[in-house]
């Protein structure tokens, strides 16, 4: 457990929650537990992640178990399932209800959002719109759990909940469709991991469902025989891919959409009924996070 | 998870949770939500133990990994421990956080118990109290939790409450050192499983680690000897364990364990200041429990 907090990450999801509690007028101190909660959550959500996606990294570090072993990686992420609904125990009866109600409903989303992940490995018929609600549950709910439950801990009023949850999950679709797009075309210098890997690895991203999606015939079928495929020099497989990626409008669709969810998660935060000053703080951290090249 | 829960079980923690309920005047229909919690709990334990233990069967079945594979076993694992909280949601706010925090204080201690359990496999200087502590977090204090759970949902006062838990804890013990018992000792006509099978597997229960303390050098040389092999055909191998068993006292001292467990159990019971009809079914129910051949 200690191990992977150790290891860093963006932290981005407790941050949210902290600063969406001082939105609504609450503390940082009195919103830290949710936010540790939900860290907590991420993290044990990764641990069980890479057993199944037999990811041997993460963070650029070895991953749980890969440097213990398969049981340590189930008991200890188990663990840290649990502790993380620990920490919404320092709360009032009636706050700690709503936000383990919320915590809980967000984590079977995450469950089932990584089970269609998996299926969609075995899969050739996924469409976009299957994609979107794959990284809505998996990833995206979790971004409006956060913010909700800051919100909660400040007091903030059902209404008020419901748009920065929207805040929230728009915020994290287009967080993901960035990470696939900086996967394919970050620039290497910036780009924590090896641009190309989801291509490497043949990942039915968003890019390559819009190409598909958007391209005639032939580019389609060259898009999925170089998916098939996992040459050991791997460049000229990438070039084409971003190739093709451009020609058919996927890259420029990509773009557009993240751009998209980001203005939808912006009219969310916007609808709040609260000094702009205020507002402005998450609208430069989502910014930030948009104009991020890592 | 609804493969699991059909294989059935005795099903012992939820009936618990109930009777508990009843003792101190509430109804099972509103113990209900807490003795489903408790036993989706046990079940996620099982799916996640059974792939940590690579057994191939469950309550006779194939288990959750082998039937489908490691990941559908660990995500519906972790989608059940999640669903076990779920079932809480219903109770009013104060009620709903004092039975969240039994559950999830027990929660992590049974993890604690199932990282012993492995670790002893490995360790061969583990001892009677180690062991006695392992089978504590492991299988009772979820015993303790069961009947608290019904406990609090009946609105019992602190110190029922306490008095109740020993009384689980207790007879959770109790429970398991037969467990242990009835593997080597058990009728094989009505025993379910194979009788012997912890011999067979080298596995160090309490009959073992008992013997070890008080038989000889030779009898201690002998037994370890035999738990160094694991010969195709085992028949003599069990009977011999079984002699050194009988032999150094250790059957009649596991036996000794189980009613002095049991008894404590009953006194913790006692102690409640209760009708006695009423608290009468539960102590029935322990005999039962107490005298089962399976």
């Amino acid at each position: 457990m200690f191990y992977i907090l150790k290891l860093g990450g963006k932290r981005l999801r407790p941050a949210l929650t902290l600063l969406s509690s001082e939105l609504f007028g609450g503390t940082y101190s009195r919103a830290m537990d949710a936010a540790m909660a939900v860290e907590y959550f991420h993290n044990f959500s990764l641990i069980h992640d890479d057993i199944m996606d037999e990811a041997p990294l993460r963070r650029g570090k070895t991953t749980v178990h890969k440097k213990w072993d398969l049981n340590t990686g189930i008991l200890s992420g188990d663990a840290m399932l649990i502790e993380s609904y620990r920490f919404l125990e320092v709360y009032p009866p009636e706050v700690f209800r709503e936000l383990t109600r919320v915590f809980s409903e967000t984590a079977v989303q995450v469950c089932e959002g990584q089970q269609y992940d998996m299926d969609f490995e075995t899969r050739d018929d996924v469409t976009v719109p299957e994609y979107l609600r794959m990284i809505e549950y998996k990833t995206a709910v979790l971004v409006g759990a956060a913010v909700k439950m800051g919100a909660i801990t400040a007091g903030a009023s059902e209404g008020d909940q419901q748009k920065i949850y929207d805040f929230g999950l728009n915020l994290g679709i287009a967080f993901q469709l960035q990470d696939d797009y900086l996967d394919a075309f970050g620039d290497p210098k910036k780009f924590g991991k090896q641009v190309g890997g989801d291509i490497i690895e043949n990942k039915k991203t968003y890019l390559y469902l819009k190409a598909l999606e958007l391209g005639d015939d032939s580019q389609g079928r060259e898009l999925k025989d170089l998916f098939s495929i996992q040459p050991k020099k791997a460049d000229k497989k990438i070039d084409r891919v971003k190739e093709i990626y451009s020609q058919t409008g996927a890259t420029a669709d990509t773009k557009k959409a993240i751009s998209d969810y980001t203005a939808r998660a912006f009219s969310c935060l916007k609808a709040l009924d609260l000094p702009e000053e205020k507002k402005e703080i998450l609208m430069d951290f989502g910014k930030d996070l948009m104009g991020r090249k890592v």
